[in-house]
């Protein structure tokens, strides 16, 4: 069986997960081939040397172009901060590597455009970390409207908030920075217009409204010096889908009471279909004719599942999503279908937070293609 | 104790809401007048009788112009069709009596001007049966906002869908008719408005997308006759309070697995409050602090509760808000401090509704003072 | 049409839900007789004046002998503590008059066991109020249950509970009196006894365990002087039916968080059905075949809801179940066929409860019909 | 760092499991010695063989004894059918080797006394897979209940059903055998009364009833043939704690709507206290004071929870409970306090589910010590 190397880059939570879940892909599925984790990079080099072993890779390495350059890595997985994630997957894809790299794509729509541009020429595989998606609830989501179960879609209802900033004596962090792809939209909206793009399709126009409520923040924790703040901490936008649904999108990092809310109703012709990520392992669906919506908790009968747990309710945690994406990826690297999000889609998602960006600056509608 | 006459105008569902409410006010309150059901009137003269011997109406007219002079009349209740709203509530003014109107107010914008207008100079108390601002559980977020327990209100996220019209093959009604107050935005939204009115105040501007799903609809139940539907299935906008806060409402009459989700989620700094008319005895609420959302059940603390049930838990019907309602007519009536829905109030949800209306034919931000 | 004479004793909280429900029963529902009510009684005289214009009682009395002996009168009502409920059915019984007695019918099982005995004899129509029974989501599980929709029942697991006793500083007050019906079981487990019998029918075997968790409680609020407790703070109990089912039942008045939590699940060869009476409007139901439970909201399909609204997702409050208890009684008393509990079944029910009383002392099972 | 051998016995779901959840427990925490995943045996040598590549295993055995004796083995992990898990675990001890061995601990509670008698002598560190008590918000609910949060623990109701053999059609298994601890009690029961015992301590009295309610079951799936049943089906019992406590646990694997229903409250006289693992990340929480529970959301306040996670809501799923319960074991047998169940504890288990097999069958009360 052929190997393949993975070199990570990105020693923080984030890498830790995409170790854990390639370590995992190897024993949860029969891969067409042998994943070999080739090397680690991290900026320390004694951190990255301290993960490789603890994290089972072969090498590892101080500076990321090393990692790229490194003849056993054949896919490069990107989990360093927002505005590294240009540079490495353009020297990723300039050395006709796979890239698999965290969400967003990018800082600007530029560099996005000029990743998938990129990514298009070299016609190497990408991937980007919108791991809500490899859910099997919201695959078996997807499915149902794919094969028609709820009619003509003609609603998408969402939202994506948190509370981690609803203290105004949160500090500043790099989530604050424009230049970082922070705000409520890029951070956590991003994954809402992903998954409504995914499971919806395209959208083409938009109206919006973004928030700062908290003007300033504290330079960092019980400090006195305050920084001002120009990301927007809420966002309320109005969707039309080129399909012909409409909807609203929400997002916000001030929403006490909840931890991990992406949640969102579809609405269709023959039925409503419900999720929140806070309860991940389920799906509410009340089909035309039907009294009342139904709980359906995940089981093997989706093959996501069935890979981790033959028996139904035992229910799926957030790295198991990941470790599940890493299996797309794979499939995707070896060449076989597959429905994960490449730079292209993920180039898309940015536009859409652009055009949302633009329409809550100028109060207007957005023609989203027109940017 | 000096009595107070009630005049009421139709024998239908609403018609019977009314005289049970007037009944049961009478029982559970100590009001300060004595309550009598001086006269029911109905085009069907039979019918009028009919229900004012089974209702405990003192007496019976085939007339409505005929109630409204009736001289043992003091208050007049409106239950008739929307387009009727408007002479009936005019002639009652004229009257010089107190007017108890069923929403919506009338079927234009031009109308619910003249009505409060009229109401104005009369100097006539008017009420408009926004009865599900009655609840107690709603008296308990309004007062949770007003005594700042959620701080700075900044978002309010509303929806009001049901699914009486989801099947393409349910027929059209007056509910259909532009003229006659139809649609989902005039028939649903408005009492989601009214509510975000209530809660969290003037809303200054408005962007919004309606549609018609199903353009036509049988002319009969079972008729392969099809009439042309001109009325909005759903409504989405964006809305911008007066206070800063920012949102989103939702209406929707096709939406599967809802019978009656008037629902809304409160941001504010210090809390989220969420609630969801399908469980009209419960309130969800999150302070700055708490861990999670804590699940309040409606008790004999509040007192609108209190006149029902000693007993927390026992629950309030939809017909209990109604009395509530009945009950602060009547304090409005006999001037004591209150806070319904006046034509003024009607009017501004009224005219919110209308700017939701030309923002989605405009496809534009309405300054909705500007209407 | 026939005039039919409520005579009605008592003029606490129970006293009025009488009164209303009787009143609103003529309003909604289409009556083979014509309601008059015609006296209430109360020992407070000028108390009893008071209610009954309030209420609408044609007659006041100081005696309840007086009331039961009124011609006018030809249902006796009786909502008194629960130690009287003995001799006034039993005048009433004398006095040839139908009897609707607020449970539990009597304080011992003796009483219980002659009130029935002699409503046999005297052949007078009688009714007991466990109104719960009245919701038509329980009619709903009660038919799904008759028409076979769960199979072969096998098991029934309910609890009543409620926090009204849990704080130790909860004073004493006649519910802690074993002479007057109080305690967990008697107070709050006989409802769920009742729904239990009522839904899965005969208890034949039951082992039991009670607790008084708090011996002792101040004699009124606030004060140091402590009073000796006897009855049970919370009991569990296993049943078994005679149509094979087995079952568990706890009742407690102790547990926080709970106001008014009957509950139960009932589990068949072919579907499960659960409930909650904190959200009486709604049943829980997954057949076999189905992935999970579905949530079903009460609607007009149900002819006890329709009567109170033509709209799915109104909900009905507790008030109503009492509306819909009048109706059943009117029925009885007119003779048409009806369900309710009749004092036999309440007697039932009180074997029931003191089998269970009798296995906690003796620790042992005890066959229910050997009491 | 000293070096720790693990061999694994069983290729099987829970085989796997065990593996993912050693390499996992090596990524995610810093643990006091290197584990080495040394030695996997399977009857099968070629599965044995291709298993241990895949999952990371160094040796492969086709016999269990061998794998004992391998000197690179410390801990030996028994994952096989329940009826080897006594000799394996005996002829461990005998090599003086740690024990991880899957529930029950042995088919019949003569074999569980055996081991735990041998284990002591040995002086061997043992650990019984009851993986639920590891989920950090069960570790929660013993921190609330230990730190008196609850007040004095008054009542336990638990259930687990499923309903995996609701069909009739559901055919024999080694699970309907009582030689293989089969039924509901020993499977799904088990798992119950070891977290009531986690939870609230030791059960000292219980009666019961148990139940077979399919007499007999296919042979084979779809065959005619017919197999008898002896084991239970459901079981209902009522447990008296040593600390005073009283309750009830059900156990069904015929629960239609059921697929993981683990669930409990747990009332004391300050705050009540409720789980269902269908929801493993949840816990509803209503202290005394409180209008209603609040529902808490696993986060990275518990130790447990932030081995995978930094953030609150991305929820850990069931192999990560497996994880975190091998991290307990590298504790225990690097000799660092922990609080897992060891073969006393679940001989413990077992002698209380025997204690309710005697109570059903004697029906009587069984004094747990006695056996």
């Amino acid at each position: 069986m052929r190997e393949l190397g993975i070199g990570l880059i990105g020693t923080g939570f984030m890498g830790r997960a995409h170790a854990l879940a390639f370590n995992n892909a190897r024993a949860v599925f029969e891969l067409p081939v042998h994943l070999k984790l080739a090397a680690l990079a991290d900026a320390d080099t004694e951190r990255a040397q301290r993960c490789a072993t603890a994290w089972g890779f072969a090498q590892a390495h101080g500076d990321w172009q090393a990692l790229i350059d490194d003849p056993a890595v054949d896919v490069v997985a990107i989990t360093t901060p927002n505005h590294l994630h240009f540079p490495m997957a353009m020297a990723a894809i300039a050395a006709g590597k796979a890239v698999y790299c965290e969400k967003p794509l990018a800082v600007s729509l530029e560099q996005a455009d000029a990743m998938r541009q990129a990514a298009r020429k070299a016609g190497v595989v990408t991937r980007v970390g919108y791991n809500y998606q490899h859910n099997p609830m919201i695959g078996l989501a997807r499915q149902l409207i794919a094969e028609g179960d709820l009619g003509d879609i003609i609603s998408f209802q969402g939202e994506f908030s948190e509370d981690f900033m609803a203290d105004p004596a949160s500090p500043w962090s790099w989530r604050c920075e424009v230049g970082h792809a922070g705000g409520a939209l890029a951070d956590l909206g991003s994954h809402l217009l992903a998954m409504a793009r995914y499971l919806v399709g395209d959208v083409t126009g938009v109206c919006a409204d973004t928030q700062t409520v908290h003007a300033q923040r504290p330079a960092v924790n019980g400090s006195a010096e305050q920084k001002a703040i120009a990301v927007d901490d809420q966002v309320h936008a109005l969707l039309r889908f080129a399909n012909g649904a409409r909807g609203t999108v929400s997002s916000s990092w001030l929403k006490h009471g909840y931890k991990n809310h992406l949640s969102f109703e579809i609405s269709g012709t023959k039925g409503t279909l419900a999720f929140d990520q806070e309860r991940l392992n389920e799906l509410r669906l009340c089909r035309a004719g039907q009294d009342g919506f139904q709980r359906l908790l995940a089981g093997p009968a989706l093959p996501g599942y069935a890979a981790f747990s033959p028996a139904a309710g035992h229910q799926l945690g957030y790295n198991e999503l990941k470790t599940l994406e890493v299996q797309e990826l794979i499939m995707a690297v070896t060449g076989q279908g597959a429905d994960g999000t490449d730079f292209e889609a993920a180039w898309e998602v940015e536009r859409l937070a652009t055009a949302i960006r633009v329409a809550a600056q100028e109060e207007r509608w957005v023609n989203v293609n027109s940017l």
